[in-house]
């Protein structure tokens, strides 16, 4: 793709912190490590019609883009540092671009992470993100560290993504408060890079809720051989994911596109957890515990998971 | 996508030599960067039917995405490590997926580098790599090193990716060896990893050609406020490149996908460059000179060059 693209949309977002360092501009960028830190590398893609209607805003496009991999980051622990882009156009269009080039500077700057590279092609529209991030040597969090005993958490409120997908699809009546609000989590995840910093301390394992909360529990629970009992009173639901899942109350738990965290940490954690949540001004909410005995009940009633996307 | 595809296809494509680290199965992957180096980052989108043929084989494909990438660290002096696969699909088809996943893994242990992420989506073809290595501490080769005095080199021939896609848009008759040879170039460049990394210590200035000759010569002379003078009779040429350029001279030095490098270096590693050109058993061409004043001209001729692509 032009030249042009690059150095007018993109290059502007592009920042090195270390003197030594370079981003774009040759054929590949440079980066420093820091001392006693491992690299984190995750990798997510939004193709239109698919992970995004298609008449999505340029700017939601390119801020879900960002923030879904810097949630990946976040379950790890890991502090975002740079990310790479790959954009896929069937053609070059200064407003859409303009606008593109606004959500990822809006996410990136939230976060504070640059952009270093990419690569800018001519197709069916399709946006993958690279990011990277650093992790204290051998503090990462994972999916396999759950144990008998621990508490199950998650952050935020679940469902809203999943209401704000039913909601775009639907022909847009009058929307209130909390369906406006579940439209924007839809549209512009909010990563929770910072508690995942925080976690890296007090949780055991912890996963980003992007398939639904029982889909990616049950990786947990897979990687860390237990199982979990959850209590549905417990699972944050705002008013208007309740009035939605009135007739099917496991839709909520099955919808992806939440981007909370859900974490396991032991008894000892509850107060610096509570803490923590005051601290952040994010509701973590105790929804269950970690079993022995394989399999995920729900109010005592065994649940079947869903499947894996990303690896 | 199923968590099937991942596990069957992709995941014995994943190791980690590091026991701290990990590849495939967590939000991300965890990488101990090596002591006193700097990381590489470069990423390479292929579109169907814009870089490939729709007709095009699942080996050839996955070989490509992951060279061209791989060619890029070469141009840096990087040393390949990890990479993370961004693969769009339109549908699970175990025959292709299974001959994609070979050409991957062909190219993957042919330059030692070990798949550790990604994601799977469906959608049109099209195939974005993140591709990942290392450089000792400030050795790393930038378009920006070119000094006037310098020696331009290429490695390999110049224009059989060129004429290897002619022949593929062509309707195949019957081709002879040097012809053949053009179409495998096309399909299955061979990044000069090991060429790169004995540069490191040789040249000034490196970058790897995609874009053609002509085009890719100019970012160093740009990135590096110098200009060129070429010698046409001493830019390697094929004598099926040859017949082909008959008519057009310029054609291989502007047609893309060769994947040599080209390179700028000092009189006094001339000798060094023939014990390597012998050693690696790759003819490294010594086609021009780094002039003082701005432009690139060919036996004289001022040459206008092509646009960027990658960033």
């Amino acid at each position: 793709m032009e030249f042009d693209v690059i150095e007018r949309y993109f290059k502007p977002l592009s920042f090195v912190s270390d003197a030594r360092d370079f981003a774009i501009g040759d054929d590949g960028a440079l980066i420093t490590p820091p001392l006693d830190r491992q690299l984190v590398v995750v990798t997510d893609t939004l193709v239109s019609g698919v992970h995004f209607l298609p008449d999505a805003s340029a700017y939601d496009i390119a801020w879900k883009a960002l923030a879904v991999n810097l949630s990946d980051l976040a379950a790890m622990g890991a502090r975002p540092a740079f990310y790479s882009l790959a954009l896929t156009l069937p053609q070059v269009d200064a407003q859409w671009l303009s606008e593109f080039a606004r959500g990822l500077a809006d996410c990136a700057s939230a976060y504070t992470v640059s952009l270093i590279g990419g690569d800018t092609t001519k197709g069916p529209l399709c946006v993958t993100i690279t990011a990277q991030g650093w992790v204290a040597q051998g503090k990462a969090l994972r999916r396999s560290g759950a144990q008998p005993g621990d508490d199950i958490y998650v952050s935020g409120c679940i469902g809203e993504g999943g209401l704000g997908l039913s909601l775009a699809l639907a022909a847009k009546a009058a929307l209130n408060d909390q369906q406006q609000q579940a439209l924007l989590r839809l549209h512009r995840p909010q990563p929770r890079v910072t508690l995942g910093l925080a976690l890296v301390e007090l949780a055991h394992s912890a996963i980003d809720i992007s398939d639904g909360l029982l889909a990616d529990l049950a990786h947990i629970l897979k990687a860390s051989s237990v199982g979990a009992q959850l209590d549905y009173a417990a699972i944050p639901l705002t008013e208007a994911v309740k009035i939605w899942a009135q007739n099917q109350p496991m839709r909520p738990l099955q919808a992806g596109d939440d981007y909370e965290l859900c974490f396991t940490a032991p008894r000892s954690a509850r107060d610096s957890l509570t803490d923590l949540a005051g601290l952040l001004n994010l509701p973590l909410s105790r929804i269950g515990k970690v079993t022995p005995q394989l399999g995920l009940t729900i109010d005592g009633q065994a649940q079947l998971a869903g499947g894996y996307r990303h690896f």
